[in-house]
């Protein structure tokens, strides 16, 4: 890595959205801190926008040197969900975590990459929101490396139904 | 797995499309064949059109019980782009892995997620190119389980920059 920054996803102050999931939903692949073999990414409030920071391992490759798209896709999706959450209670008046807990899952996802994104530097997802109505919030991203942006996304985040919930 | 597949790529008759890439193009994450870590998808011909088979592994998951929607835009961004070299070699009236290689990069990617998408059975990603046009091709794909369509999307592939190749 150029600047030594460790591989993996990267912890900023206070609890992640993804820290208050239950546990019974937290073991997404990209977003669960209980899945050991996923990526356990970690997304903050800063101010109105969210921030997502994730060193990719050298194996996240697509053509040597750059970053695999779908690891691209994968960081822009569970970016998405947990924005989606994070507004939701936002927009509720209420406080994250609180019962009971909102969980998206995703309708639809869109990647443009703008430029091929360098492999060994640590990678930011910017999320902002475009709209939360009902059940549905769209979030819209910028995935940078080093400042430069190298891919925009826009997540199409619904509600999880209660029915997908094994526990319900 | 309900059926006894095994977890990862299926293999079908033949060599598929990926076998073909030079080996400084067999890195990927989802599609290299010399990526130890990933998941060296095997795209392949059926008539007109194309099809990747994949199991997913039992961590690859979003709800417990569904497929994680980052796996399945990694699968169809892959496929997509190995579908895009293979119509290229096809429509310049070449064999596959005659030179120079026809290699493919994502410019965009797309995805709706039309339904939960069962863990532990295998998935079929097909796809059909919707244009080849001088050094862009488009292709569609419906992802399925057990036969049921449960996502499709939409990948542009252009071809790779030649400056993109470490080797060059």
């Amino acid at each position: 890595m150029s600047d030594g920054a460790a591989p993996g996803a990267v912890m900023l102050d206070g609890p992640a959205f993804q820290d208050y999931y239950p546990d019974d939903l937290s073991q997404c692949y990209g977003c669960g801190r209980l899945n050991e073999h996923g990526l356990q990414i970690k997304t903050y409030w800063d101010g109105e926008e969210t921030v997502t920071r994730y060193v990719p391992r050298p194996w996240h490759t697509a053509i040597p040197g750059y970053v695999y798209g779908g690891l691209i896709a994968s960081l822009i999706d569970c970016h998405g969900t947990g924005t989606a959450a994070a507004a939701a209670y936002r927009a509720a008046g209420r406080e994250m975590g609180s019962e009971p807990p909102y969980r998206f899952v995703t309708a639809s996802l869109h990647v443009d990459f703008l430029r091929p994104t360098p492999l060994g530097v640590p990678l930011e997802v910017r999320g902002t929101i475009k709209s939360v109505a009902g059940r549905k919030v769209v979030v819209s991203a910028t995935l940078s490396a080093d400042g430069v942006a190298c891919a925009r996304g826009e997540v199409v985040a619904v509600e999880m139904p209660e029915r997908m919930r094994a526990s319900s």
